[in-house]
């Protein structure tokens, strides 16, 4: 048994507390919250127990590893200090809005040689990956172009957006990290377009709810991004890939298997799953299967920390390009 | 070009008339109906001419063949006068609904040696005959078990059904020529359950509104056929073919190629089409294809008149089955 | 907790094994299996332990219901026992294949006041029970016509097949039980055909590998059901509903999300579950908790014993049709 | 009866041929190209006659209209001649590759006050203008985002592409068009990325075989357009519309309604249409009929030259961006 500390016990924190609990090769040894009600609760739903302070998770000699799914500002600290602590860490994404903030923590996690991961939950979802794997395998011949959709069910409170770091960072971050992962490289320039379509509230705060981008792939390919902060129909998360041999669908899976036919229309099925838990429930239990596998066997983190940071840089450049409306080129 | 008549000139047969008209080789010579006025109407939709009498088109030597719509109880007198006028036949469905009749009509067709073509339009759908293809092809291995779903709009008039033969004669003896179609043979025994479901109307006229069959064919393989006479969504009209080696399907088609998705549903295609005159547009024109391939090239007529026989013979089966509450061998 | 005990460690009985140990509010409190290398297995993947005999679960006053998944010809034993020494059951279908003995159990479990649940897990499928809610709940008017298509990847071996009561019995049980769930009502009368399409050994053991039937329901409805003992495509497990106002299907899972374009064809998607174990693995569970909700709310089993009495009488009149070419009236 | 003559029996050229036989209101006058073998070709199988010169169409008093198929480079000054001898036009697109042509060309049409119509087939398309139908109605309330996916069988020769105007102009242009059509408006900027991923000789030639594109509409939604010159299952041609209320898709009809279910797959669809001819057959034949009706009731010209002008504006904007890497703004 791996014995894994926990770092935010909120809604995704929650989650991640199940997810330790149920999995047969962990065991959750402790939940610390800013909010003690939180982690008391997560540790009364888990079996798990609430502690005080970060310290009584990274001082404890038995705990191997620690997930962080704490606020966004926190991550840095908690990765520096878990691994200057010896610990293991699983980090959700983003690892921090302010680039120069990473590549300072950047340099610390490399020092200390410590095992990170980035929660970039969808590369574990498995048709995202499968098709991935296709691609990367050849049956496509070269990879030529990607649609990649991600639309959200509905905006997140005001309040989030002014601290979120905008659409490009906080939304699509994980679809340029998509885009990595599917081509097996890094992009090489991107232009951008957002706009203010559903909320004018959204615009006033300084952030765009709907963009699409276009990148150039190192090697050539083409791969296209479009984003909603809202989608009536649920949250919709597809990836096409397309090349020589054809073309890829990893496509939205329905809630049920159910098709209705009635005098309004055919084969209608359900409602897309309501957001990014229901819809990647098992993504974040085979991110934390891999996260256990890699220490495991020894492992590198995949995807790690570098990982996070080029998905900044991609994000940072895509604001660039949206603000100046030039094709901006993404440096290393 | 083929000089072709056309008796009947109802709903079908304006249809037929219109379908004759545009063959690219098919003189529509002239139409007779007994309903003056109907005759006319087509003619002048067609740029053909109304005639006064069946013999204004046996009687004209250059007219080489006659497309039979008119009303049941007539197709055998018009195929015996057609056939000793020495004119080709295209007759629709059935042939009519007392066996004996049609068994005295056979002889004549024989002893004439008439080329008389029966009006199985579905054969002709490019779908459904792909998958028959297929599977006598060996695509499926042995054909073991079919499903065929045959669903009409809405009931037809109470006067109508008095005068039908009733569902089994009169609806699913479509379905029956298509199990022969499908498997490339005759069925060996029947069993059949009806049911008054949609209107009590329909059972005080002796009749049926919904049933069920199954059918042994002559080297085993089993086959479904399932009938309504109401479908809210449309003319349900699909074929499932399954073997050793898997499933073919010969769906419904859209209606359009849009796809709805709302907070009440993904992926919703259209209504289905209303009913058979849209939904095997294409069929009666292939038919008339066929028709004309035949004659031009002197082959048989397929659907010929024994096709039309034996699926009366098992359409009768079928109601003894019913009513008798056993299953029936079916005599050849 | 509720501590409960398991009878059987093969194939499905290591499936429960897992499922009740996982389950938040069970204690697996012991597993016995004649075979005492099964039970140490699947106690030692489950935490639990493997015990000496039937009595050492029995005689246990804290284990307070059994899960009976051994050999289906030890089910009236074990489910007399159980209700004798007060425990709850749920019980693996069929409960045995010879009427009389069900009927000679039925007594006792009446007259201990047993509680007995019958593992048709189908009824706990999320879209079979979301259909048959939608259609008892009136969506589609009056529910007309339903067809069930049961076919599963490949034949048992011969050895099972001697012993299993034959495919009525054991395979398409499930299905009239998913006829009965469905309609909410009890069937009147049952024709049938089976055939030996698939390997002619099966015939030399008695049985079929091939059938269709047709239920006339209680209230009129039709049902049509056909199985085969193989599937090239996978485990083909499909409900259709058909009513006055349109039509609801229970389509098959995919295994994952892919849609494939290639010049072979579209929108192609991977291969169906394999078998039961995989295509109903959420029913399994939801089975246990709706064990687990009616024991501690103290509602009535459901799918009780009398369930399970009645698909076998279904079964058995399937049989006779089968055999004797008659439609046959189901007796109360 | 309106009396059209044609221009160009090239492959296009010869379809029209036929589709203007066929349409009951028309009479096709007379063919010209400039290659006699064609037009004699042409003239044959539709029952017309070929000309001798543009002018044996342009001075026939009798000919109303005339349809010009011929090669682009001819467009503009056979509209002007048209239009001066007083002919209604149905023009193919492109109008011209060169924007100053087109500018001169359309003075000739204004101050001529003749009506000309651009062979923009595709909003003729049956799903596509459905989904525009529903957007424009408001079924989606604002239209936010569209992608359109256009993608080529395969690469034309390279004779052809030295001369084409190049993907922007001579394929995209069609994408362009129906962006605007969509939404209804006009954009106001483009951003642009090309690449050579299927043929480096086609890169040698001075082109781009794959091309993403952004479009900013004029009041705010955004526009994704893919184009490829090769796509190994067939011609792909979707539309998607995304709104407040849900999204609409108009997909790829299938050749056939077949699916197949096999050890490799399962719901596999045949292989889409092969190319424009195939694909947009009823498109074409209902741009005749609006052509025709549009004469008949004299409305004006949908879509017309100046639709044609607007879309050639945005592919110079859009070769702009991709030249230099820069958000271009679209001028009137």
């Amino acid at each position: 048994m791996l014995r894994l500390g926990l770092f935010g016990a909120g809604r995704i924190g929650g989650m991640h507390a199940r997810n330790l609990a149920a999995h047969p090769e962990v065991e959750l040894a402790g939940i610390f919250d800013i909010d003690a009600a939180a982690s008391a609760e997560a540790a009364r739903q888990t079996g798990s127990k609430a502690v005080d302070s970060v310290d009584d998770l990274l001082g404890d000699a038995a705990v191997e590893g620690v997930l962080i799914a704490s606020a966004t500002d926190t991550h840095c600290d908690l990765i520096e200090r878990s691994a200057k602590a010896g610990k293991a860490v699983l980090c959700e994404k983003p690892i921090h809005l302010d680039i120069k903030r990473v590549e300072a923590c950047a340099k610390v996690v490399a020092n200390t040689g410590a095992f990170v991961q980035i929660g970039f939950n969808r590369r574990f979802d498995p048709s995202h990956s499968a098709v991935r794997q296709a691609a990367i395998g050849g049956e496509l011949g070269k990879l030529e172009q990607a649609v990649i959709t991600s639309r959200d069910p509905a905006p997140p409170p005001l309040d989030y957006l002014r601290v979120s770091g905008g659409l490009f960072r906080d939304m699509m971050i994980h679809d340029f990290d998509m885009a990595r992962f599917l081509f097996g490289e890094d992009p090489a320039e991107v232009t951008a377009m957002g706009g203010v379509l559903i909320d004018p509230r959204i615009g006033e705060v300084g952030d765009v709810d709907a963009a699409m981008v276009i990148l150039r792939m190192a090697s050539g390919g083409l791969c296209h991004i479009n984003c909603s902060r809202r989608c009536a129909y649920g949250y919709d998360q597809r990836v096409e890939l397309f090349g020589q041999h054809g073309m890829l669908v990893s496509a939205n899976p329905s809630t049920t298997n159910i098709e209705r036919f009635t005098d309004r229309g055919t084969a209608a099925r359900d409602r897309l799953h309501h957001f990014f838990i229901e819809r990647y429930a098992e993504s974040y239990i085979r991110e934390i299967d891999a996260f256990v596998s890699a220490l495991k066997s020894g492992t590198s983190a995949s995807p790690g920390f570098e990982d996070g940071r080029r998905a900044l840089v991609i994000a940072n450049a895509a604001i660039e390009s949206a603000t100046s409306g030039r094709t901006v080129r993404i440096r290393d």
